[in-house]
């Protein structure tokens, strides 16, 4: 006769089949709910969440849900627009069970290193405290994603993520000197180096900047960092119109001035900002441009005079933020246009599209016959500068529905590359662009991704379903 | 009876086995030993070279190799210093005849797009001529090797080159933005994006960048380019010993000021210099700077008083040049340094380790006792303030044998190593340094590499017995 046991309590059960201390391992449904969905609007279901506190317990999570049939999606702080860290099955084509190896208790600024500006974090860090960590040594990091209070350093890396401050100093992938990963296998790595310049063999800490979660989880990053800027001017341009916004935009560029940022804002950018928390923006221009130039006040002042001449002549009024109260008032402005519009319209989709910046005018123009030609509302803001606009469609009502969106969004890309442009400029391809990707890569193109995905990752353990579309 | 026809002329046979027209293809001896080495000093000995005009072109000649059981070896103009462009078999542990694909024919610049800061260019460009091109638009683009006159796109491309203005300026990967290039199936790909920003799939134009030749030949380079500075000072500052030299480099960088260039020179480069080509400089000097500032009058001028006192504190005595007849002279004693120490001993090796600035002075002293210790005189050089420094190593006769320079160059990396530092910086790893990258590179990684290899070139066509070490 066989004495059934007493039942097991969940506590007990849990622990038997997790592979971390109990604290940093949940199966409750309350987290299963919150590790469901990132800012892209798509939502999954994880079975698991693990919070690992070492590179040694990513390996333990890793073979844990190798041994137990479950893929991983490794995820920052949830701030991305691509559903990069949405955990999905059906639309990944698999059947498995997903655990979500979310990064941020790995949270700890290793060290900075002003002798040789350099930075050691760890994923889970956000990026604006290291800023403010990194401002005490008179140091600053460039990249700065609009959710940089928010966003992690690892989801930076994986993204590749760039922010309005891209145009004078580059994105994530230009700051990263070396990178330790945890591999599919389990595996520890340390790639790329300590030094500003190396090439001993291909460059793999490159590769991963931008990898999306999809071929190795990142537990260590080193990057280099710069030197404050002197002085900072802040300008206000105030145009009737978006193409005379561009026009000044490719002028300024073309005229051999770069500006730390020069970014955009249209019609319905700027009403949606004023309806949503008011900070004085003038709701009847047709387009603003925000322009920070940094460096040396004698060079910015003559860079900012070239500037205010090019708007000028397009008729545009110029005003410079007197003191730091009416700089982050701006700022403040332009940081509220994404939640502005998704107040607006909570079914909102954010593009983020990138054509050389003397095309921005003809993209202006071409967005807004997109938006007639499908009856949709469309609002245009962004990194203007480096041609990188965030295009948010506004659905009016659910008749505006998935095929009509579909083919908009169609348009809207297929314009971009006509112009010489790129469907993502600092976003990714995740869950929400890999039906478009086909648009812009090759086949031949997209086997060498394959390819490289089958050597970092033969058995497809990482964030399934993203960046690749259905096999042909 | 069979009737004998008439021998073949050598023209008809070339004719009949070349995949291009017969002045784009060549077997004759004298292109053989031509084409045979580089500036590495190895030399090997292909059976064919030949000149594509085009991606079309360079598609046929793989096919041909491909099909007639050849091996490809991509080569721009032969400058490389690690034996990347050179021919070999038996080092590679292969006996297929070698086909030397020289792209210096596919030389044109194809557009400079000032308004977008753009510039598209064939690969057998010379680096030079495209600087002196843009120069017209008051463009200019960062990366300088010190064979600039010689050096093709192409070539820097595949080795990501540097030179001295990487350190404010960064290195050739920080300027791609797209390129095609041609698979070793003979498929022309183009990767990456016309824009400043796309994060699209993996960045495989990255991926090309540095890979030596050995995963696809790179047909078209779109690159970034930038406004001229408005102006330049150059500085000259003599030290009485190399250890100052290097505490200068480090309390520069450390003090937040980065320089176009910060060049060092150490007593043995300095005398050789001024055997070879006297240019004046200063022969009983322990060390010197050669440091250049670029940007707006008015900050460089601060910049400069700020490095005359650094330097000032550790009794260096500092000089202006004070037109660009000075400026040329001190460049022209730069760049000779590498053909003085050929002229001092032509048995010479260029190795080029990199450590963080920081260390420098700890680098210099260890390139010292390892000199003393191997009983090898050595000299050093370089872009001291990146921490990339040529150390050349400089035998005296042949008792100093390969035995010798193989325990040299071992202890000089695992102190470069130790030190946080990498074993090439611009270089690359060619055939000089394969049997050394296991020092910096784990199989774990080296596995992943492989694996890229064979995902491009699953044949192994192209650039055989480049970077990787023999299997294990």
């Amino acid at each position: 006769m066989i004495w059934p046991g007493k039942e097991k309590s969940k506590e007990e059960k849990e622990k038997e089949t997790s592979p971390l201390p109990a604290k940093n391992f949940s199966t409750g449904p309350e987290d299963l709910l919150a590790y469901g969905f990132d800012s892209s609007g798509r939502t999954g279901r994880p079975s698991a969440v693990a919070w690992p506190q070492s590179a040694d317990e990513v390996a333990k999570v890793l073979k844990h849900a190798r041994e137990n049939g479950m893929k991983v999606v490794p995820r920052g702080a949830g701030t991305g627009m691509s559903g990069g860290a949405v955990p999905v099955a059906s639309q990944a084509g698999i059947s498995s069970s997903l655990l979500v190896l979310s990064m941020e208790r790995m949270n700890r600024l290793l060290d900075i290193d002003s002798g040789n500006l350099t930075v050691t974090v760890e994923p889970g860090m956000i990026n604006g405290r290291l800023q403010r960590e990194l401002s005490v040594y008179g140091l600053f990091y460039p990249p700065d994603p609009t959710s940089m209070e928010f966003c992690t350093l690892g989801g930076n890396v994986a993204e590749n993520a760039g922010g309005p401050r891209a145009l004078k100093y580059g994105v994530t992938a230009d700051y990263i000197l070396e990178l330790e990963a945890v591999l599919p296998s389990g595996e520890i790595i340390k790639t790329g180096a300590g030094t500003r310049k190396s090439v001993v063999g291909y460059n793999l800490a490159k590769l991963l900047t931008g990898s999306e979660g999809t071929l190795a989880v990142i537990t260590k990053i080193k990057l280099k960092v710069l030197p404050i800027p002197q002085e900072i001017i802040t300008l206000l341009a105030v145009f009737d119109s978006a193409e005379s916004a561009g026009h000044a935009v490719s002028s300024i560029i073309a005229g051999g001035t770069i500006p730390r940022t020069l970014e955009i804002m249209d019609r319905a950018s700027i009403s949606a900002v004023e309806r949503y928390s008011p900070t004085g923006l003038p709701h009847n221009a047709g387009a603003l441009l925000l322009i920070e130039l940094d460096g040396h006040p004698n060079t910015i002042r003559d860079e900012a005079g070239k500037i205010v001449d090019v708007c000028s002549k397009l008729d545009a009024e110029v005003t410079m933020a007197e003191d730091e109260f009416a700089k982050d008032a701006l700022w403040k402005a332009r940081r509220s246009l994404s939640p502005a519009l998704y107040n607006v319209c909570p079914r909102k989709l954010s593009e983020d599209i990138v054509v050389p910046p003397s095309r921005i005018p003809e993209m202006l123009a071409s967005i807004s016959n997109i938006s007639g030609k499908h009856g949709v509302p469309m609002a245009a803001f962004g990194h203007a500068g480096d041609g990188n606009l965030h295009v948010n469609i506004l659905p009016e009502d659910l008749s505006q529905g998935a095929s009509n969106i579909t083919a908009l969004l169609t348009d809207l890309f297929a314009r971009t590359l006509e112009l010489g442009g790129s469907i993502s400029g600092e976003h990714g391809i995740g869950l929400t662009k890999k039906d478009y990707i086909g648009m812009e890569i090759s086949p031949a193109v997209m086997e060498l991704m394959r390819g490289i995905k089958r050597t970092f990752d033969p058995e497809g353990l990482l964030n399934p379903g993203k960046i690749f579309p259905k096999e042909p």
